[in-house]
């Protein structure tokens, strides 16, 4: 059994690992900790686990920690993980941060897109990002994880094998993205209050969401082009789900089916990707719950113009699922344990 | 492994039997048949099961179904299954039925509530009330099981033990229930257009509707006293869940200690029944996407009357995972196989 | 031209009276106050103000603002308007509070259910309680206007005209009643963040809640009875609206007629009661955005009781609204001046 | 008064006519027809007018009605109104058409996208396409209006003073736009059944949707310019509202300031165009139930891109207000009469 620590494993996506982990096969959850509900029973925090998990959740130490698991998942605001964590600890146990800490290679970015200082920039180095489809074998290899952020999955797969093959003109891409109110997490906030985002659509930190360098850093890197684009995210009146609506203009004119092919060389055997039958797109509900990533895509005959479309559960494959997905990677498991659920459906 | 045919598996509460056995350790799913999506491939149907369920949905034949499988589900509106169902096909194999023709024994009740006629007296006398915690020795010696209905499920669950124990005044009793969308179908109807429900609320068929004989009959039984009750069911702006709002009037003064006592006589044991804490009370959010039946209650001293709250996800606990669970017993299985998903939060 | 002051303009209920004396044939808004916006422009607190509404959100100074005003409302949380109304104020300018705090004139009750003392016992005695069709006479003599409770509001309008009547067992009176989440006012809350209560539905304050002595002193005042009752709210995943769901056992037989006779002695000429047909009940989203309750029955012929379903927008007829409508019968204009909008729908 | 009629007065687009002509001060109903109500009473058919408008629902006859009103609502789906309005009805009356009939000049443009001959192509060179504040002194003149489509409204007017002015490269127009369910309106249909698409997000007819053409058609027009341009329309689990999020390259480097004076040169003086303060973007709750349009922008310094994003009600502006602001021209009328209300919040 894989020991596992959970770092913040009361906030959304914390409670989502805790959720994932208490049923996957081959793990036995040894901690939580939390700091808002600090000694008190799992069961008391969310009742869905009334009679069923009865963890304390204890302090966070991850050092302390770190003698006693195989792998810490850290589910905690961006820049105290990069405090937390030093070369000690992952020469003691693997680490899966969910923050955003070492997900950017550049540091620069980094500090100009968080506006704040990164306080372990040697660690970024030893980083490997999670992102499990295109970066594999390097995970494999690595003690830590920098978990993708939810619209940069969603976009990235929806967008990398295009660009891998260089059909998009580098400087045509827009992604228009729409995310489910999890999004935004637990803490209370006007903007998530809900007779604040019920029923009502927005769009938030136009050109300035910090997602933006990391989807341009990753396609750049897997394109081999430097690649800048505009990334516009939505908030959703629903709890859960992304949908990436990505344009780009073609180089050349194409076929369906040969951009078809080109998704199917890269995802073709790719359990969590599913491309969509023609003229049929990824909606949200068909992902919610799941760890899938869907994908479709028409093409603007008219304009030049492929559209492309993303599906992912936020939560999921967005988050804790991806996290999930890495630790199987890590410790040579079959990817799939423990994530083969498929959406719940109407929920 | 138990080979199943699912009859009617393309509805709503079809294609959540059809999750939950095609994740069921000892399950295989034979059938499929659908009207609507008669030869489609599941997948295509429901684009959940993209690259997952290849199953073609079949004409609907239940009587040659019999001979090649263990289990029958049948997931029909009410009034066909009774005339599709014979002695014949139950010697054959075992059937559970979520339909409403076999779940009232009293068939003048059954005519007058559903204004039509019986069609298959004899068979209803073979029938068990498929409620797992309070028939389950009835149900393993069965080959017919009326699964019982939604409301139904939530609102006996929540009031029986106290009725058993003959705690309350048996004419006191009154039902405010409130229900999902879900619950109406997957058929298209003025009532259910999106912008006609959603955002507003209201309650329908008052003292008409047809889960009233049901939980009489069985609340009557259990407690050995003529049961008549008021249940008035509402549509609540959300796709799952039911909340049973139950009042009743206490024969003599007792302490919420001594009430939760007789909650634990009868549910101390039960896996899929969780008793909340003193003064925390079901919601819906708690059970959704599981089979869990959460209950809780307030005695309220001015008026002597007690409120009991019970929460279940209408699809699961309230129709297929309660169906799954009967087929758990039925197969000398553990009851909980299959079915312990907590529920996915917030989702 | 009314002045008028609007006292906490900036929070729902405060929004919905600018909204609707904004619009006021007879009404010039003088003065909004607001703790939270304090000096800014009310434009920029609410963007659907954005170019119509210039007016800066003040200091809340009561005293200062009767000796300009006509009337002031008073949008506070309780306890907050006790101790800033005073008897010289009330001689100056007319006072409508949409707070509790002048609702009850059993000062005991009020102090057990706030469970805090109440810092103006005098005042009470010149409050009016302004529920306008059963109390106009009154308030037309009157200085200080106690405006009612949401739920309170709708579960009077719907009982009052059987239990004046006497038709009804006094002691067998349920109300179990369905809230949209602006009931819960703009304050953050983990129990209306989006995603907590989203797709579910829930109990709150059982037997405990302030309202419920409310509206039993009103209800015993109108029928000439000691009337206890049972009042169990909850929040429904919608904006708007409240529908009450009211129990009572018939002291004798009646017809459908024999009832709605009753109603329609008393509401027949009311602008803003409409009785829906036989077998029609109300739903919220028939009132929402206007200043109507909608009532209909039925009869529960098997169990001696009788279902009434009441209907209000809970920020207009439950609040807003009726202020409005109180302060057009305290200036003795049309009791429907600004007030006769019929619901948008859908929305 | 202006006498009105109503021609498919039942459906979402002619219920909304309804309640802004019947509080409009000027107008008078004559007529409502209705295929699905005949004969039914319009307070039978929504419950939100029990009590309030008891206008027969009558056969849809047009040209008799034409003697009788001084203008006609034509509230159908495409392909009838062009087979039903003639030279001679519009001799005799206004016509305000709600429908795509007359809103493409270039007929094969019609033909394409609709999939359908165009039945009275003559007719076609005397509609005036009812953009209120950019085509105001043509539908001074003209007896029949086509009145603009709810995506068409909320992007011309975004993009429009933009294009004027010659900012923006022609061919790098991307529009991504998002409604609510009444857009689809009340016929039922899978996709708007309420658990179909409640918490879940999509978009739909990639590169088919016919507003395509007509937002290009008025555009092109406006800019002087022929525009081609990207379309993609999604589906958000909301009643009511759209927002467009419009992409285009500046040809130019240009400042906030700069962009800002463009639209104040355009909207400066429009009564229900509003734009937003630097950085405050538009959300569809502040114009909902509003026949405001409100706009804001971001210039993506890092791309050249600048981002524009319009918020519409889809009912109002978006269709029955603009109606109604056509009459009120055609009628010379102060354009505002009867469409000064604010959107209600939270609602």
């Amino acid at each position: 059994m894989i020991k596992v620590g959970i770092v913040g494993g009361t906030g959304y996506i914390g409670q989502e690992l805790v959720r994932l982990l208490n049923k996957h096969d081959n793990v036995e959850i040894k901690f939580i900790t939390s700091r808002s509900y600090l000694g008190q029973c799992y069961e008391d925090v969310y009742e869905n686990y009334r009679d069923i998990l009865k963890i304390e959740c204890t302090k966070q130490d991850i050092e302390a920690m770190s003698e006693l698991v195989d792998v810490v998942f850290i589910a905690l605001p961006h820049g105290i993980a990069s405090k937390e964590i030093s070369s000690k600890i992952i020469n003691k146990t693997k680490v899966i941060d969910l923050g955003a800490d070492f997900r950017l290679s550049n540091i620069q970015l980094y500090e100009k897109w968080y506006k704040t200082e990164h306080y372990n920039k040697e660690l970024i180095k030893k980083a490997v990002y999670g992102l499990c489809e295109w970066n594999r074998e390097k995970i494999k290899e690595s003690q830590l994880i920098a978990n993708p952020g939810c619209y940069t999955t969603c976009s990235i797969l929806s967008l990398a094998p295009l660009l891998k093959e260089g059909i998009l003109e580098e400087d045509s891409v827009i992604i228009d993205a729409k995310s489910g109110v999890t999004g935004a997490g637990r803490s209370l906030n006007l903007g998530t209050h809900y007779t604040e985002c019920n029923e009502s659509v927005k769009a938030y930190k136009l050109a300035e969401h910090r997602h933006t360098p990391e989807i341009e850093e990753q396609l750049s890197e897997i394109s081999g082009n430097k690649i800048d684009l505009t990334f516009t995210p939505h908030l959703i009146p629903m709890n859960r789900g992304i949908l990436a609506t990505c344009y780009g203009k073609l180089k050349n004119k194409m076929t369906y089916d040969e951009v078809k092919a080109i998704y199917q060389k890269y995802y073709g055997k790719e359990y969590f990707i599913r491309l969509t039958k023609k003229d049929i797109f990824p909606e949200t509900k068909w992902v919610k719950g799941s760890n899938y990533c869907d994908i479709g895509f028409k093409i603007d005959e008219r304009t030049g113009r492929i559209i492309i479309i993303g599906a992912i559960d936020n939560m999921i494959k967005g988050a804790a699922g991806q996290a999930v997905q890495n630790m199987n990677i890590l410790f040579n498991l079959d990817e799939t344990i423990g994530l083969k659920d498929v959406s719940i459906f109407p929920i």
